[in-house]
């Protein structure tokens, strides 16, 4: 099995430049951190090399690298003490028929991001699309969010006007997000699908030139006038939306 | 204006003790930064003393004290620059009717805890009762997610198994979430208010000891089998039982 123990090992200085989004961007590799996350990897055919700490049980042999504590703690981002880091390239997702999708403008929160992948999945959307503002998924800390569902979803990233416009040609409804007076409560949104939700920055919400473009405005119903966190926000859309359409 | 410019200064020193979770049960005393969080403290009446980095325009005269930059830095737990910091006692709620509480077993991310917190108050929940191994509700973090709403909604501390049996004895109803097989599916849930839902750790879930006080059980249907962040689970129930109850 191949070893690393020195934290000026050349390949390892050149996996550690995988914690920017540029190198990320240009090389379509990741790094993801822990065992639920690298068996994920493994399922969605994106798991390339495996970095073990001395001293754990051998696995994935044939693509290892036993590694002494300092040069893990290297690879990894996160607080806890990492113990197998997984070397990934970006899934590549077939495309298929879109009844239900995401639309993220400039999401920044990394954990907002992640746990929105992560529900998405969960509710069975076929696809997430995000402004090229949006947090990159492939951030440590959307990741560990996602708990492997980023290996599940198809993802896309770029103008959403022409995401919008094009799905619109197609025959889908483009539902915003706002808190605007006129917004439809959800309560009594009738939709059927093929359907895109569209939901916005955590300062800002939606730009209001994609809230022009969108077919529908809705609102979530409280009891207090104040705004949900976003990740919320979609949970709370995506579950109600997908049960009202099965019921149709 | 009283000022405060050495990082050896007596009264900073002590301040600086609140970022202990002992120091805040003891005093019954926190610190909240930016300016919404003050806002809010100040409406909720528990802002007692505000400090402003200098240069700043004078606000709050009567509590302020104009703090130099590394001053305003030691008091701050954020990573941002912090420009305004309070100094608050907790909220004393009057006790009101509980038609329905959130129950937190064991939640130990502070985002998704003060993401709890604000999304039940924005959907009238009555009150939130946690248990002791919850993370401090105070603690930076939480206030930051809970976006002010830790001043508006009561919280309670203690043991879970007495709050379960005392409500169930005046008549409310205690629903358990578990991805359980025998658990009812949300969409077929029927209850009336009052109802209590209790949610639980986010790798654990809820101590079975709970769940077996608990009268009904019930899970989120989602498209894959997988469990949703905890956050995101609670929005979703408080969201669709409050309209099912609204209905009735």
């Amino acid at each position: 099995m191949k070893i690393i123990n020195s934290t000026q090992n050349k390949k390892l200085k050149q996996l550690c430049k995988l914690h920017t989004k540029k190198e990320r961007d240009h090389t379509g590799l990741f790094l993801v951190e822990g065992m639920h996350m690298i068996e994920e990897a493994k399922c969605a055919h994106c798991l390339k090399e495996v970095f073990l700490l001395e001293g754990m049980e051998p696995l994935f042999e044939d693509r290892a690298t036993v590694c002494s504590a300092p040069v893990i703690q290297k690879l990894s981002n996160q607080n806890s003490q990492a113990k197998i880091i997984g070397l990934c390239e970006k899934p590549k997702q077939d495309p298929k028929q879109e009844k239900a999708i995401l639309i993220l403008d400039d999401i920044q929160d990394p954990g907002n991001a992640g746990t929105l992948i992560r529900t998405a999945f969960a509710f069975g959307m076929d696809k997430i699309y995000c402004s090229e503002h949006t947090v990159d998924f492939y951030n440590p800390k959307v990741l560990q969010a996602s708990q492997g569902a980023i290996f599940h979803i198809p993802i896309q990233r770029g103008a959403l006007e022409e995401v919008i416009s094009s799905h619109q040609k197609e025959g889908m409804k483009i539902l915003g997000t706002s808190l605007h007076q006129r917004s439809i409560s959800l309560g009594d949104v009738q939709i059927q699908a093929p359907y895109g939700i569209v939901l916005g920055n955590e300062g800002q919400g939606v730009h209001p030139e994609l809230l022009d473009l969108c077919d529908t405005l809705i609102k979530i119903e409280m009891e207090q006038f104040e705004s949900l966190n976003v990740a919320i926000a979609g949970g709370i859309l995506m579950y109600t939306l997908r049960s009202r359409f099965q019921d149709a």
